[in-house]
């Protein structure tokens, strides 16, 4: 059997998010979301608030799990029993900042090896920050996230009415 | 007619900036120049102050209008009547940030059209970010931007005297 | 009255080319697709052929041109009344390519403005050279390119008859 | 029991091609090493060659087979029964290339996935073409080569002596 | 004699950095080594901590010197009677915003060159930011940093007991 | 003393191959500009004509030698009692091919250091295959190459007379 996490800070979960997790889903027997803390960065959406979106939008794919971490991913990855990370690649600036997180992972535990799968083209441009900038901005997300998570974004940011402005 | 935005945060105008303009202006009936708010990054200059500096170097220009705006640009760009949206690009990374941007505003209203320009090369590597560096180390920024934006610059960031340094 | 060159091989025209001549003839007056003869890849169709390929593809739009061109194209463009070229871009490798060319041409004629545009994201993975060599292995590309392009091309690769292979 | 498809034209195969078999060994339960016939480019090694060489070097693997295929990939992962191709990226310019033909493969076939695997990082300089260069000009493969395809490197290319050259 | 001075802020000096200084210190007289204050960035250490740092780090070479600056780099090279500015390149994205950097100081000071070596390739990965990030989740840092800067770091971050981690 | 080498197939030397030799000329003792055959590219001046512009165009710098080479460069580089190679950087394009050129050097003989240097700006489009195109097709080179250079290439690649063309 084999298991792969998918680890990142999903806030939001966007469509290209789930394009990866479908994909892999289809390729391994367990996939793992893992949704990392990100506590740098002032996240929109707490880490279980992160996790319910996740599993929402996940909820008919029978080898996909969702749980919170933290730590190195290394040893999350050891702990799960999984043989390899999944990650999505969009675009060359992903490629470069990818690649040096995964030489580094390999560095910490050999064992541990970084598979990159590729989402579907039309989501190419999507990341979860310019959706959260435009719904902040009162645009319409529905095309870009899980019917769950547009719910969530629209609660959460409480846009300006954008009557007056056309 | 054709009308075109040329959107940014201008903080402050540079050289580069100004290229792209004229070039634009050269090309299409008119040309506005769409100063953004840029609230998340603490700009040196204001919105009313970093129009006014794009006013000040623009005068020449007949068919050059700048103009504040904030909410989503593609919203912007129907209001306005125009029909694209102008981008300099200068290097790879601008590319891949430009594309992801385009493809977004793509999505969100098919009608608008980005359209990239390529200012030129000895203004390759200026940023605002760099000349507002340079300007607080003391450094010259006379070649870098318009004489009007030089001076504005230099009341902004009074440089700690550079004698005691050499 | 804004004119805008073209240019390129279209050793076919694929539907990426396709897009940016449709994108280019909502933004300006006139649109000259100008077929270089790409003397030195051994092109699978004649210059000939390639122009009455684009010809046929692009028949339903009233202001795009095609003609056949050698030569320096900034002497080509002047030639035409035109103001600027236009080129598509695609990827990083796209961008370097084509600034490297727009920077010689504007030192060769600094009137000559050089303007990019995006195709469609559906069409990222498309080249000429990629259409070609489905095409000689009996792949469809029906999808790739414009329907009489697609007829053209089965024509010339007369693909190995597929039943054998599998 | 999940299987792989690892194409290429593996002229001759190198450590960093090797380093990519193995791990998609350890991955999957059946990796195919498809050697393209790569008429296009001359090939320094005939296609039986080609594949012995990879026979030999792989001999330990148990889960590793190796056969000649042309004709279009999405048909060959298909006839052999695999969900997935297998490739290697090094730097940007791999990116884009692969990018480029996994969606396009992802068009002619969308139930055929592609994945991405990153060999050692000391491979990362290692192609086959300045193997064979390094070979050419009487240089020391045997570090980027396995032990059988040295010898055979060094039968083909029969370099000039190289003590007269000091 | 010539100098070159190799600034950074070294916060702190991973082995890529002590490479580079290395591979510096073979190819010129003197090698000055400028620790940036870092003021924007929130530096874990101190100038002062991060200074002794590569002191330590850096006691074997002869002719290697440690000093903090602030102020324009150009005036600080020119200062130190320095021929050239050095810096490692390890990727696509190093390189742009290292081409920026020298671009702009060659703008300020003509006779100021940049250049550019290569840290050793198993050194690719390694950046200030991960070795702190993974010292704070309690990975081992041991092969990525001096042995006096993984005393130092340590000391530092006090990472949570992992004991009940696993 | 140091010495460096600067190797290439100069077919023809260029500005902005001639402004590294400069650059390179200010920074070390020695530089041996040293031609490569390029067999394989089919080059427009055969290597000895390729020398003799290259030391017509340096007459004037006092430290800088032209030779022929052939076999593998880091071998010649020991045999010249050089410690370092040069290359110029341009473009991301170059910089993954250098860094590949240059970690297999690396590998071959771990003595021999490359670093980069950084030609003018305006100087960034410039290449040897645009030139000759730009030459053939009766374009104006003078401001592209030496003036030696461009005198031979006139008379080399004899351009169609422009007249008629118009």
């Amino acid at each position: 059997m084999r298991a792969v996490v998918y680890p990142g800070s999903f806030d939001p979960l966007t469509n290209g998010h789930l394009d990866v997790i479908e994909r892999a889903a289809r390729l391994f027997d367990r996939v793992i979301v893992a949704v990392a803390p990100n506590s740098e960065k002032h996240p929109l959406f707490t880490t279980e608030e992160r996790c319910k979106l996740v599993v929402g939008a996940t909820r008919r794919l029978r080898n996909v799990e969702v749980r919170a971490f933290d730590g190195l991913l290394v040893d999350y990855v050891r702990g799960c029993g999984a043989q390899a990370v999944i990650r999505g690649l969009r675009a060359v600036s992903d490629f470069e900042f990818e690649f040096q997180m995964a030489l580094m992972n390999r560095k910490l535990d050999e064992h541990v090896e970084t598979i990159f799968m590729m989402p579907k083209d039309t989501y190419t441009f999507l990341s979860s920050r310019l959706v959260k900038e435009i719904a902040r901005l009162g645009g319409d997300v529905s095309t870009f996230v899980p019917r769950n998570v547009g719910g969530a974004l629209l609660k959460k940011v409480r846009p300006v009415p954008r009557a007056g402005r056309r």
